[in-house]
């Protein structure tokens, strides 16, 4: 994959969003110029991932600014417009915290608010690149160097969950830029396949030899022993370090802690809600019934059933090897929780 | 569901197979009359579920003397054909089981192998009449009558998946038909959505409230304490206790375990296979890669990718609170294990 991928796009006059939901199929940019089409790309999924919502939402603000210039809002429309950006999805704290850092510069104009927003972009990909040498040099250190690394991950958490390189998929890229991927298994992440569609897609992008599983098979990959650790990436990570990820990661967990290896949580610090003292805190997004009962619009399940759609879930800290952000590794289950370090 | 339905029925002159691949948009009937037939039938999972593939696989034994009779083949080719019906498919113990079970009366001839045919029919019928009641009755005990319950199942164990009524889902019509069920959460069973298209038909059936869910939700849904109790069947169950059921399995285990609810496997002592000592000794089926690639026929992954597709998992004896058997309950994580307590 070229360096240059960019899931959120800043073109000058609005956001140029990757149509995640088309790949790998095809590969189209959306063009948002206006909130409401933002607001919607957000919540069908064309960008997900919680550092690229919270890149996208912030640039929003810049949108909310240049429509409500177009269409004479008041301040208060532009706001309540921004209000609904920071709201458009309830789980990852990235949306609510980049908007909020760009609506700090909210009153001195447009210039002000896309040089946050272009900052919170280039810091995260900072910050990702830092991910990547922290989380490879822990598995090379705790793991072993001897040979390359059978690595499992959940969703998607690579350049296109992100302002660019990648979370959990950035540590992967960096150990394999070593030489130290022998394989790495992809949970293809039911219901939207995320990792099907998405993380194999940048997988192969990468060269990286890569083998997609269904999500049930991870637990029975992982105690057969053909899997040295997992990375994941994160959507809220709360005091204790109890952290929210797409559903199936505690899973994921589970079965890593019986087969004592290690499982790794990978994301930037602005991930981290010390407001949030336990996962219990965490609003899970219930999304849509169809998306589990429905393939491209044609029902697989009777038409009497009913769906349960949680998109999230909680992993307990317990659970949690080492959390990776930009500034280290804080292995939380041996107790160096977020809320005592990252303050 | 009517109590006459039946996943496998001998016609008089070869088998009718309810084809499970259509289900539940169609309800089909394959005719079945020569061992090839057969064979695809069971691969291609037309019939499924250990106790079916099971009935099935003793009346391939009449339907080989059939056929042989028609085309005059030799008695070796007859066995020849047997045989190739026996080893359909690995994991499952009952295809062997019921398989040798018939040829016991293989020299007697047609007659005497239908009996013996019809009669491990009719005994899994009983068998599971049998387990439903000993599993309702020992979760009533054991989590509690005052309350209907709330029941995670995986896969699909009912009437389609045995000679009729049910192993898991058995247990669980028997507490819906006492007023204890107040909803199951049935996981969607990917690659193949067994779950998502053939369970949930059967609880439509029965009017027994359900949702579908992604599998990957199933951990996170029981760690919330949204369940009660898991109940699965099995393919193979080892002296041990260790015990192959579909790819997933573990995962529910592992989620029961930390949890704290029971984690019951509901079988007919058939699928107890005394002579493997331990899970590590049960062959675990690969299925083609395919099946996680591709959806309804089309590519979902990316073309370059790879798919790693065990059909099942072993769920270490350690992690299930009960195995079901027609006799009774056996406390595995307790340490009443198959090996001491069925020879």
């Amino acid at each position: 994959m070229s360096q240059e991928l960019r899931a959120v796009e800043w073109t000058g006059t609005g956001l140029a969003l990757i149509d995640q939901t088309l790949l790998p199929q095809r590969t189209e940019t959306l063009p948002v110029h206006d909130v409401d089409t933002l607001v919607d790309a957000i919540q069908r999924l064309v960008v997900r991932g919680a550092p690229a919502i919270g890149a996208a939402g912030g640039y929003g603000v810049a949108l909310a600014l240049l429509q409500g210039e177009r269409e004479g809002w008041t301040e208060a429309e532009v706001r309540a417009a921004v209000a609904r950006v920071r709201e458009a999805r309830p789980t990852a704290v990235n949306l609510m915290v980049c908007v909020d850092r760009v609506m700090t510069r909210f009153a001195e104009g447009l210039d002000a608010v896309l040089a946050e927003a272009a900052a919170i972009q280039r810091e995260d990909v900072e910050a990702n690149r830092a991910m990547g040498v922290h989380g490879a040099e822990w598995l090379l250190k705790k793991v072993g160097a001897d040979r390359p690394l059978r690595i499992l991950t959940h969703c998607n958490t690579g350049a296109l969950a992100t302002a660019g390189w990648g979370t959990a998929l950035g540590v992967i890229r960096e150990l394999h830029s070593r030489g130290s991927v022998e394989v790495v298994y992809a949970d293809e992440t039911r219901p939207l396949l995320q990792g099907s569609r998405l993380t194999a897609w940048e997988l192969v992008q990468e060269g990286i030899p890569h083998y997609v599983q269904a999500d049930g098979a991870a637990a029975g990959t992982i105690l057969r022993g053909e899997i040295d650790a997992a990375i994941v990436g994160a959507d809220r990570i709360a005091a204790n370090g109890d952290t929210a990820n797409k559903v199936g990661t505690v899973g994921v967990a589970l079965a890593c802690a019986d087969a004592g290896i290690p499982f790794l949580v990978a994301a930037p610090t602005t991930t981290v809600d010390l407001a949030t003292a336990t996962g219990a805190g965490i609003h899970i997004e219930l999304r849509a019934e169809t998306e589990v009962l429905e393939w491209a619009g044609h029902r697989t399940a009777p038409t009497e059933s009913r769906g349960h759609n949680p998109a999230f879930d909680v992993t307990p800290g317990r659970l949690i090897t080492g959390l990776v952000t930009e500034r280290g590794v804080l292995e939380i289950s041996a107790g160096e929780l977020p809320g005592d370090r990252l303050r």
